[in-house]
């Protein structure tokens, strides 16, 4: 019997679909427990001490331990699968184009997409309108990169679809959402139709 | 033969320390090639071109191929070894610290670092002076997470030394450059003693 799955989620994440859209590509199931995080619901008492002491999601439950932050639930579901290449060389490209993906594009597109498309301009502080312009520029610099990246490749690692497009993909094809100008990136945008094209892709809304 | 590994570096920066710890800590030797990040020597349009796109060091260079990110760069040194957990479960919760560092550790704890011992506060633009608040407020919430993590664990994961513990330990015991008064995390004082009593261990000036 295989060992029940759940996330522990908000539906409206990028980060928290990654995951789903991982399952789906491997063919586990997950079940879902849906939080909203604009109402805190990530930051209660019962929350931090018995899901994610760091208060964010997604976090992945295997029977009664917790796997948080979502490249690492996505590693723990593909374990095995065609989605993590065996070539010790391209497991850590695999790896660099997920911890590049933490650390360049998700507090850069994702970070926007939130302020913008979640919270709203009106709500955001005066440090969070500073950032912006930064943001902006940093996260078209990511798209880019990706972009000449994709210039003569259809995958980020080796010839086949890995975690590294999934991870990457998750708010890359949302980031219309941020203001982000995809049509800049035609590299991008045929990696994305790429994608969708797998007979067992979901949509981030399913 | 072992295939010859060179790290393109900034012997500064706690990234860059990460690499070589796991190096040693593994038997392997690095060949090491210098750069001053102040002096944007890893933004040249060689660099840019043949080492990484992304302007960034650290860069492991394996033969004619390059892996940019430490955490996958010292993934890659430490594959096979007992510094990364075979058991699945482990694994993931394993590269969970790891990309929780890169997320949530280094974007405040090293960037103080850096801000303040490196660049000097005179050269701050206001912008970044205006995120030194919350930098400040993020880097002792993730202090204070580890500490409690360690409070009844010797190491994160699982019951010995992993990579979660390099990663971590690399800007988090030079934590007081950046201002960060590590006495009130006593968790994480005897976790850096712990780790500094193996014998392979080398300090990041060395």
């Amino acid at each position: 019997m295989a060992e029940q799955l759940i996330l522990h989620e908000d539906s409206r994440s990028g980060n928290c679909y990654k995951v789903k859209l991982t399952a789906a590509l491997v063919g586990k199931d997950l079940d879902l427990r849906e939080y909203d995080i604009t109402k805190g619901e990530t930051r209660t008492p019962e929350f931090l001490k018995n899901v994610n002491a760091n208060g964010r999601i997604p976090v992945l439950q295997v029977g009664d331990r917790f796997i948080p932050e979502s490249n690492a639930a996505c590693s723990y579901i593909a374990e095995g699968s065609s989605l993590i290449p065996s070539d010790p060389f391209d497991h850590a490209d695999m790896l660099r184009w997920m911890f590049w993906e933490q650390y360049n594009h998700e507090p850069n597109i994702a970070t926007l997409r939130f302020w913008l498309s979640e919270l709203g301009l009106d709500r955001l502080s005066d440090l969070q309108r500073l950032q912006m312009p930064t943001k902006r520029e940093q996260g078209n610099a990511a798209l880019g990169l990706m972009d000449e990246h994709l210039r003569d490749r259809d995958w980020f690692v080796g010839g086949s679809i890995s975690l590294a497009d999934i991870c990457l993909f998750a708010y890359t094809h949302v980031a219309g959402d941020a203001e982000f100008d995809l049509t800049r990136y035609p590299n991008v945008l045929a990696w994305i139709e790429r994608l969708k094209r797998n007979p067992r892709y979901i949509a981030m809304d399913a």
